[in-house]
């Protein structure tokens, strides 16, 4: 009875003692995922520990009151992870503060003017009215893209400034107060997120749309083996695999977008310009999740139950290797070119490998293919092929784009080992990868969140990020 | 010489004119998309003056001075568009300053225990260690999914009672002050949200879910007639179609998973109870996404450029329809009765006879499809053909994910007509779909972000929001 009870109080506690070491290697895991966030969080700690300066500092503390406070809000509500963020809500922070605060004194004076029984019910009028419009401007999505923190900072600031005038008279200095606090807080935040292991979200999404295009290059690479594995074993494969790292680039849209709207806040740094062309890396992500929906359709063949028998897929197995693995070869290329900001027509022999190689699985199915008497069994091999030849018509499709943005955020050209030469035979064998280029390849097998986080820590010296403004 | 100098004049005007007049246009139609938006406006303009009051009227206002502002800025960045957001933010933003307030004043008291010189230095120790760790904990997914802003507030606060009680001793009251007009700023916008036509996230999460089976039934019903008239016209049809609908289900991954943790909050209302099965309703959106990748497939070859000839596509014809319309038909019933929360078995039919419909597919294909020569040209026709037989087990898994939603949320019986002696005939020939919940369908047609919240207007009388807590 005793034992019994010892060992219903220890379990509690034994549990609580497992949750705590749960929780404290998901935090390690955390942290080892991106270590950028360890160094952020130290940042937002240094930023803070900074401003509250303002309070210890007596002469700073006589000159600004308790409005000092406005700087360690600010710090707390500006300090974001990537620099982009971090300057979007900075500059949307000071610049609604500004115009508010004008119009908030604008507002209380007209107020003043119809005297004391006039005077709450115009503010009243007043603040209804702006609430309303500046509520309703929110939704319309360019606004709420890029300025809804503006927006919002421009409510709040118009209405501390016009209901507070209404008791306090020096709405003036209080406006003046709150600008320069805020203008504090804002700088500091900027500063310490820039000039201390900055992240920027631009080089973030020019990893995450290489790293996608790259994902897709090695589901290709590995799809042939993979299919006609599972026909010489006879059953289909676990449904879990090495291959599905594609699958994250099905859902990435919103993320790539609200990434794109942030890096156009950051300044010059590494190779990026200011006005990087974000909007071609949303266009070169969207053909990169149309190519990515095909793959879903081809992976739905090693799953699927309903499997054509060894014997028909064998009929097709070099020619449907060939293209995908060709395929697979040219996006990789396409991806490194990509990483390393490089204009590389590496990719163009594979691509034109894979054309050769599609035209002639057709003719196989034309010729070998029809031989076979039971059609049920040959739908899905003959369906795999077909999806085959659609993947390289979407690999020229990103090839195209990829090119159109190397133009645009004029990269500069690779070594011209690569370039000249091998432009002049686009119908060679199955040609081997550039080792050069190759060494810069990793298969990406893990299919999670903080996987292009994770990933940039990988990034060759010349992306590592620097500041040039 | 002046003509030209006057048309030059008049053009800017002009074009200023037309960017006027194009912006009122998109305003009028942000509006008429979705009205909830424009009396969502009005209320924030009531709650903002309602909170107002605190600095007109002088009782209030003595009692807490300047900290009454706190109370005008939690309304600005608590009250949002829908209950769940708005209660998830007045919660975690009351919640987050007890509990920092409480810390701080304990750091505050710690390091007054010092002395002089120690007390500055133990001060900006805690701020770092404090701001390093909660911006460390808001990288946690499940923190930064529900808490995030809770994090954000518990910092701000700690960090201005602990620093700004170095000067001002009276930390305590300042602490009572800030928390107190915090809860009168969260409790207003809430109410205000909740009692003035409340916008409920959990609706919108279930129209959402709804609304995306309906899509894809939309796209199969149309699909068969699509496909095949191309086949008379022996030309691919145009990009654009009125079957377009289901391509917003591809991405609606991350909206939806937001929807759900923002329900969570709600308050029982309607029929919608507080532990509502939110993670359900992410299941069957998961599974209806999956069929909607399959649908893509089947689109792909509604618009490729490989085509089989009329003559081959004319031999599945019959049965193909029939598999598509019966599957369509069978997730309108599943979208119609989840819509008006009822358990109903309209859909099992249908399921059964596109399960017949599929077998007779495949012995169409088996018998008389083998029968022409060019393989290329059958390859085509064959793989739309078992895309059709895996989206009827698609459709299967949707209805069991659905029966199982309809079971966890208590969904009352449908009319009992509809039920018992149709179960006994699950293999009977062509169902005619039952007239009194077809009347519920409409064709969705145009593909835009603020569709979903366009549908709810839409809703039947039974689903309008009602409050009950």
């Amino acid at each position: 009875m005793t034992s019994s009870n010892h060992e219903n109080a220890a379990g509690p506690l034994t549990r609580l003692w497992g949750k705590i070491v749960g929780f404290a290697l998901k935090l390690k895991k955390l942290g080892k995922d991106d270590p950028r966030r360890i160094i952020h969080s130290f940042k937002m700690g240094l930023a803070l520990t900074l401003v509250s300066i303002f309070y210890y500092f007596k002469p700073l503390y006589e000159g600004f009151g308790l409005a000092a406070m406005w700087a360690i809000l600010t710090v707390v509500v500006v300090f974001e992870f990537t620099v982009g963020s971090t300057l979007g809500r900075g500059l949307n922070r000071m610049l609604a503060t500004l115009t508010a605060a004008a119009l908030g004194i604008g507002a209380h004076r007209l107020a003043t003017l119809s005297g004391e029984t006039g005077e709450p019910i115009l503010i009243a009028l007043f603040v209804f009215i702006i609430a309303g419009i500046v509520t309703f401007l929110r939704f319309i999505p360019q606004i709420k893209a890029r300025y809804d923190y503006g927006m919002l900072i421009f409510l709040l600031t118009f209405c501390l400034i016009s209901v507070s005038g209404y008791r306090d008279e020096e709405v003036i200095e209080m406006a003046f107060e709150r600008l320069s606090t805020i203008v504090i807080g804002s700088c500091t935040s900027v500063i310490v997120c820039i000039f201390i292991c900055p992240v920027w979200i631009g080089v973030d999404l020019h990893n995450q749309i290489a790293t996608n295009i790259e994902k897709l290059g090695n589901f290709l690479e590995g799809y042939g083996e993979e299919y006609f594995k599972v026909s010489e074993e006879g059953q289909p494969r676990d449904k879990s695999s090495i291959l599905d790292g594609y699958k994250s680039v099905l859902s990435s849209s919103s993320k790539e977008e609200t990434m794109a709207n942030l890096a156009r806040w950051e300044p010059r740094h590494g190779k990026f310009r200011f006005r990087h062309p974000w909007k071609q890396y949303l266009k070169v992500g969207s053909i990169t999740r149309q190519c990515a929906f095909k793959l879903e359709a081809l992976n739905s063949y090693l799953i699927s139950e309903i499997q054509s028998p060894p014997e028909v897929r064998s009929i097709i197995q070099e020619a449907s290797t060939a293209v995908s693995s060709e395929c697979g070869k040219a996006l990789k290329e396409l991806a490194s070119a990509l990483r390393k900001m490089t204009k590389s027509s590496a990719a163009e022999p594979h691509i034109a490998t894979s054309k050769d190689a599609a035209e002639n699985l057709k003719s196989v199915i034309r010729s070998s293919l029809s031989k076979h008497d039971d059609i049920l069994q040959i739908i899905p091999a003959g369906a795999v092929a077909s999806l085959l030849c659609e993947v390289v018509k979407c690999t020229e499709e990103i090839a195209d784009a990829a090119h159109k943005l190397a133009s645009l955020a004029h990269f500069k050209n690779a070594k011209p080992k690569v370039t000249p030469e091998q432009k002049e035979l686009p119908s060679q064998g199955i040609v081997q990868p550039v080792s050069g280029i190759d060494g810069m390849h990793h298969v990406i097998t893990i299919n999670e969140p903080s996987q292009s986080l994770q990933e940039n820590r990988n990034l060759p010296p010349a992306m590592a990020p620097r500041m040039e403004v």
